[in-house]
């Protein structure tokens, strides 16, 4: 779950809902001791589920773009959502440093069309290719009224499920070897990703009433079309990295809950803390979002990535070498700020905004 | 997608979305190829995806429950409805031979409510204890609007991803081993399982109204109460058979489409048919649902499992030493027929019907 309150939801009784959940999972993973499919330890940042197979371990992880899709139904676009699906799975995998190699689907839709299904599927086989994995299963399943969305034509839920390895010779990445000194290299995000979109949406319907997506955006595309940018997909840079001997200390892969939350579960692995002043500016449109809202910074990191998709952590002598891979690789990525030894993220605003802002990395990754 | 012409859905549109979405996957099989998470070669009966990672084999398969979900709303009880999604999962893996082993889930809501959480999630964890599976993480999303369903509370949505290991020197089952003269052993259900609910449904409005689940069924108890049987997992007879050195020709779990669909896909492997004079019984109350709706049993064989959840087809040597272990777990499980070369599987009904039935083995496994 994840913090939610800007749009509306209760954020305690979802996170109880997830302890709930957790705690009845939590139960059978004894039931696996000393055989295939036993649960690794884990105790910093768990962006998947580590499990060792014999001497092969291999991480899993589940995820859905949830109301993201409405603006594909707005926009009737449908091309462009397998990139939020897929980068959903490959880039959690990527921040436990590990490969991902197969991905498997499941769209509930309330009624088929063939042509959503084909721009659907052709655009999650564009991400997978991207990332270097197979699409290995999936399953569509017509549940008529159990499905809703926007507007007409055929409404949809998508989730996903994507598998990978640890590389032989690393060890999955979760934090722990996070130091003071280390620096964050930060990879620069194309736009909002699954997560936050509820407080999008909700600020747009306010501006622009009902039919938003037809509002212009300044550069002359419809708002609609604007937030129908797709997400990047960071996994083959943390692959590549980890080919090369680069092993990043951690690595947060900035959904819900921004950069409090999800550095901080890396952080939190040591206790230590972060200074951020050179942050990627968030995205013009991003920023338009944040104004119409009023969503002070401080909020606003907490809800969108504000521009980082994702934030490695290395060694000082790491910071070149990631850089130079990143520009072949095709990805912006900057120096972003280092590591220092109390439990605190402090960052500067690079909004309009402008603040100096501090998270604490708290015991529970600095949730609320 | 499965056959659900009854229910008034286009099994034609169905089967176009499906070979869509597979033929996007298929093309980024070839990007594993020689790496972790290779596809390996399926030609029989594909429950789910085996894969590749070094020496070991690890197969994934995911799935949701779909309309059945229904029952736990009008019945208002949710901890068996957790048998279902996991029977799904790990019972399409032990269908391939392969050992269960880990299992994820995604549960879509409306808006959340804790008690209903915890009934869904105490019945997950009895499934996976049952089947000897860990819960290895999970997402719970709240949808608001673009989650419907019946009546009261809160909506849902479900569906997991297995995985499991193909055992050491084992082969997957995919029916290509099965030889005229095997036998086929039938382990006895408990009731429908997530697929064929939408006749179910259907039949059950048509005799009773809207409210159909409060009609009194004849043993005293409510439809509602009923229909809400939970499902038989089967995995772990396949498991311990293995074990023993018991390596079945072929394994047919019976869901959507029948054993015409389900036995079908085993049997074009190598093209034969079975003779099944000796199926169970259908479950009383699915021969009553069979008689209210009048469906004729060619149909009802095509729909429903109709008292069988699982085929297995073993050497004649095999079959007591499979009955013996069946017995033993508290299985109900017993000799129904045997391969024949022709490429036909003939029945006999034992629903009231009693008629003997005939289905092709066609190139697309029986299906219409």
């Amino acid at each position: 779950m994840t913090q939610k309150a800007e749009s509306g939801l209760d954020i305690d009784l979802g996170n109880r809902c997830s302890a709930i959940a957790r705690g009845w999972a939590g139960k059978t993973h004894a039931t696996r001791e000393g055989r295939p499919g036993e649960h690794a330890r884990q105790r910093g940042a768990a962006y998947s589920s580590i499990l060792a197979f014999g001497g092969q371990r291999l991480a899993i992880t589940s995820d859905g773009i949830g109301t993201k899709i409405e603006r594909a139904e707005r926009g009737r676009r449908y091309d462009t959502r397998g990139w939020d699906l897929g980068a959903r799975g490959v880039d959690d995998l990527a921040a436990n440093g590990v490969e991902p190699t197969n991905l498997t689907n499941i769209l509930d839709v309330d009624r088929l069309d063939e042509r959503v299904v084909d721009e659907l599927m052709r655009g999650l086989h564009a991400a997978a290719s991207f990332a270097g994995i197979a699409l290995s299963g999936g399953e569509i399943a017509e549940l008529g009224s159990r499905i809703g969305g926007w507007g007409e034509g055929m409404h949809f839920n998508w989730c996903a499920t994507a598998i990978g390895v640890v590389p032989q010779g690393n060890e999955p990445v979760d934090g722990s070897a996070v130091a003071p000194g280390d620096a964050v290299v930060a990879v620069r995000s194309r736009g909002f990703r699954s997560n936050g979109f509820s407080l999008v949406r909700k600020v747009m319907t306010q501006a622009f009433g009902e039919r938003w997506h037809e509002a212009p955006y300044e550069d002359g595309r419809s708002w609609g079309e604007v937030l129908l940018t797709p997400s990047l997909v960071v996994s083959p840079l943390v692959a590549k990295l980890q080919r090369q001997g680069i092993a990043p200390h951690g690595i947060a892969h900035i959904t819900g809950g921004g950069i409090p939350d999800k550095l901080g579960r890396v952080l939190r692995a040591r206790g230590h803390g972060v200074q951020l002043d050179e942050l990627w500016e968030p995205l013009d449109f991003m920023q338009a979002v944040q104004r119409l809202g009023n969503v002070p910074d401080e909020r606003a990191y907490r809800q969108w990535n504000m521009g980082n998709a994702m934030l490695l952590i290395v060694a000082p002598a790491d910071v070149e070498p990631t850089l130079v891979l990143a520009r072949e690789l095709g990805y912006s990525a900057r120096r972003a700020g280092s590591v220092h030894p109390e439990p605190v993220i402090r960052l500067r605003s690079k909004s309009a905004g402008g603040a100096d802002l501090s998270y604490p990395v708290s015991e529970d990754g600095g949730k609320a």
